[in-house]
């Protein structure tokens, strides 16, 4: 089934303890499109850039089969930028800046070709902007959505309408916790049921991720890791392979939803271990079910 | 199987947002002793208090089938007494004092009766008077030591005798990063099989634990609990309740382990639920059953 995917497209500047890298590709809704492409649905993705975003990117996610119908480049318009600096644990990360640029002003319409989509997936943006596509978007399948701390704090009337209309709110814990006031994650994820979403799943970063429902729980472990180089894009790949997995069934079953969500840590695995989407160039389907099996086996008891 | 376990029998006053108590029963030994006699093994205990210490609680122990053989009492001495208070979310402690006292000059001989135990829990203690009782079970079939910051950083040599002699050394993460320098867990485990041990059990609070060897990885979840009292004694809870399903089924193939540490798991979710081992007094083993077959479907994918 087809996906749609609306989040960002970014020039990002990343400096970790060993290295930094300037202008790569990077933004929710690139990093999303990537992880879902891994399933061979169609993906279609909606954002936008600027005149100076690279031809090398956009060739590179067509040829990933992303279809970019949807990609706005706006003429004498600059790209969203962000840069951003790890510590030597990667648990704290520092924004060093942000700059909205032709995100500031993008109202999107999507094209007739998107309308049919089954499965859309609002990465991290404006959740004004994520609720205008909830609109044109007439008979989804799932509608599952992500935000982040600015939204809560800064839009929190804007995102809580949009909230009531999805029904898999994603998030970290520490959102979880700030945008309930709750400081137990199970309570905070009730609360969030009663906003209106049917399930929450909240991730961990490397302590995996939960889902929640008015009547199951699900806790999905990580990929035990070594080699982390740069964990930027690692929430956008769960969410992008989660919703490649489920697209690629045409399920949303209790079972397919777990199942999702460790595809997306699968993928997310892979992404972290280099910069950028790098790592995702090279790595074999036979590679993500590899990990998979090994997840499975690292629960069982 | 029996079970011997080392540690302190403490009178604890504990601070939460909601309420305070004051020379409750606590201590590594005397919560490890409690979880790990839900099993119905014979648990052996080793330990030392003072005159003041309440015959109410050694009673109570004994109650659960607990042999006090090797319980010291001092005469005109003072029991080991700590306090801590919790702030609003239950992950910071702040240790308001602790004070040794008879605990500083114990120096442990076994009772002849206690030197055929085959499953050896060292609960949270001096390493040099670990080291002790090591020295005193001549053939062990399972020797597990938990330890502390506060050894890690005042007694390391003593430590690092201790550990090269234990099969499984059980921490919580902050401990393993400090004991290790490493700041990612996988690569601290991996230092720390180096050092003798020939598993590592990290115990990560609320996102669970993980057991790493040579050849094997367990992602342990937590149980999810929305009703926390005292986190108090949870690591020590764990330990015992994963000793005594070790010893009740006299095993420790990976299978084993793995599920001792779910039952460990299980165990101290109910013992946050109160404080002290208030919760542990009411607990029916129908009801640990239950939470273990919780955490099955809770990872199932």
């Amino acid at each position: 089934m087809s996906i749609l995917i609306v989040g960002t497209i970014t020039l990002d500047t990343v400096e970790t303890p060993t290295k930094k890298v300037e202008d790569v590709l990077g933004g929710s809704g690139a990093y999303a499109a990537v992880a879902a492409s891994f399933f061979g649905n169609p993906v279609r993705l909606v954002g936008v850039v600027g005149e100076d975003f690279p031809h090398t990117y956009t060739d590179f996610l067509q040829t990933r089969g992303i279809d970019l119908e949807g990609l706005t480049r706006v003429q004498d318009g600059k790209s969203f930028r962000w840069g951003g600096k790890y510590t030597d644990d990667f648990n704290i990360r520092d924004t060093l800046f942000t700059e909205l640029n032709v995100v500031a002003d993008f109202h999107p319409i999507l094209p007739d070709s998107y309308k049919d989509t089954s499965y859309l997936f609002l990465a991290n943006d404006p959740p004004q902007l994520q609720l205008s596509i909830i609109e044109q978007v007439p008979n989804p399948k799932l509608v599952v959505c992500d935000t982040m701390d600015f939204w809560i704090n800064a839009e929190r009337e804007a995102l809580d309408k949009t909230i009531e209309r999805v029904d898999i709110l994603i998030l970290n814990d520490s959102e979880a916790k700030l945008l309930t006031g709750e400081s137990n994650l199970l309570k905070a994820a009730q609360e969030i049921l009663r906003y209106g979403p049917n399930r929450v799943i909240i991730k961990k970063g490397e302590h995996g991720a939960i889902s929640i429902t008015e009547s199951s729980f699900f806790s999905a472990p990580a990929y035990p890791l070594e080699n982390v180089v740069d964990p930027t894009g690692a929430g956008d790949n769960f969410a992008g392979g989660f919703m490649g997995y489920l697209a690629s069934v045409d399920n949303i079953s209790e079972g397919s939803i777990r199942k999702a969500m460790m595809y997306g840590t699968v993928i997310a695995s892979f992404n972290i271990e280099d910069f950028s989407i790098n790592r995702q160039k090279s790595v074999q389907f036979s590679e993500i079910e590899a990990r998979y099996r090994e997840l499975q086996n690292a629960v069982r008891f």
